[in-house]
């Protein structure tokens, strides 16, 4: 099943994207706090209910070195539970400011999760732990690669605790194809995006639609099929010139390149 | 022993970065085929030979996709032999034009290095193979993680075959220190520069002094003298800005920030 995340459409609101979602035929949304803040929560849980969309994710909690990241968190899993999302993402967050130790910053995570899931697993809700590119290790997620990821899954042993693949920060990894096996079943959403090169000046817009950029998207969506995968093809999408694309003009790039790259794999 | 990566220093010719390391009391310099070649192989034999510096590194062999990458890299293999260059690096190329087949062109590469191995092995050369960091995956380096440098140094099995540690491109890795023990006595030189944040629009730039940066350079200083190594320390750092500033008061930041840094630790 496709899936738009909503941050690809950044202009349009939940509504207008919910209704794009309707007339291509996409059958997921994920979902980002900040839009379903802007209409509320409730509106978005009944928004979502009628409209039979499938909340492929939820993004994101995360952030372990912020002061208020429990806290933050917990609000977080509410809200994935309310929203029936398949999982909530998890982006780990940098390094404290000034900090320069990694080491520190990792076991802070290991930590973080472990205290919310429980919290999550009450409410029903799995949490996916999302490894970023290395370029993002400073700023973003000292989480870097999928294996890391799993290794903290495997430290916790939480069954609703899994992983977020994305293409476009895990293409590069030497040892992607080895990690996205060991996964398995702990895969719980797959978000597609190609990388662009050059880099842009804003690093994190150098996002493409599938078959803009030099990923082997195709490659690695067989290999997380290959561990029997049938869930959502997320569309998550940062880069300015999509954005100031009108929405339903990426909607239409989104769904006929999943319907030429993608469909036969993960259909 | 301190040695300064003629890059450093980028408006400098070889004469002027001699006679900066001269003035500095900087013992050794690494040394880029360009710079060489703007004055002449044999000029430059002389002029090291003359000034009593060690050449700790030529920069660089690889790039194993060019169509002439093995003439290109044999004549490498000379200079590094005329020059008594500690080691040879080689930065491995990135994606064939169009290509998105990372395994086979990560494949080329080790077909690359063990062509090449035995023509340095002969000349008395070393070679060094240098992850860079992800980012550079597309268009500079297949060779992403020192774990896989190290790899490949395993498939060779070629007493010459080392690698070349960069502080800059490996900090973030989650393996690092692990794979840095793996490398022992395999690390042929050790590079230091910091990892600035914000990513310039430029992203080679965004290379710093020590200190500047996010990466744990004398903690990872202290993992490669661990594995027994008390080879130079070569800043080599790619800045528009260091490079616009006066060569003198770049040496003067650069002998500074060693001693605060990094001179307990590789002295």
């Amino acid at each position: 099943m496709l899936s738009l995340n909503v941050w690809t459409t950044k202009r349009w609101s939940l509504p207008e994207a919910v209704a794009g979602c309707a007339r291509f035929g996409i059958g997921g949304i994920g979902l980002w706090r900040d839009k379903v803040a802007d209409v509320g929560l409730d509106v978005a849980v009944t928004l979502i209910k009628d409209s039979g969309l499938e909340v492929t994710s939820l993004c994101r909690g995360g952030f372990f070195a912020s002061p208020d990241a429990a806290t933050d968190n917990r609000r977080a899993v509410d809200e994935a539970a309310a929203l029936s999302a398949r999982t909530l993402v998890l982006v780990a967050g940098g390094l404290p400011p000034g900090s320069k130790d990694l080491a520190a910053a990792r076991e802070n995570v290991l930590y973080g999760i472990a205290e919310l899931a429980p919290y999550a697993a009450e409410r029903g809700v799995k949490v996916s732990i999302e490894p970023l590119h290395p370029m993002f290790c400073a700023d973003r997620a000292v989480v870097s690669t999928l294996g890391q990821a799993l290794d903290i899954c495997d430290q916790l042993g939480a069954p609703n605790v899994g992983v977020c693949v994305d293409t476009y920060h895990i293409w590069w990894d030497p040892r992607v194809y080895d990690q996205i096996a060991r996964a398995g079943d702990r895969i719980q959403i797959f978000q597609v995006c190609d990388f662009l090169m050059p880099i842009p000046a804003d690093a994190l817009l150098g996002r493409g639609h599938v078959g803009d950029g030099v990923a082997d998207i195709p490659g690695l969506a067989r290999a997380v099929a290959a561990t029997g995968y049938d869930g959502p093809v997320e569309v998550e999408i940062f880069n300015q010139e999509v954005w100031d694309a009108p929405g339903d003009e990426t909607l239409r790039t989104l769904t006929g390149r999943h319907a030429e790259h993608l469909a036969r794999i993960l259909p």
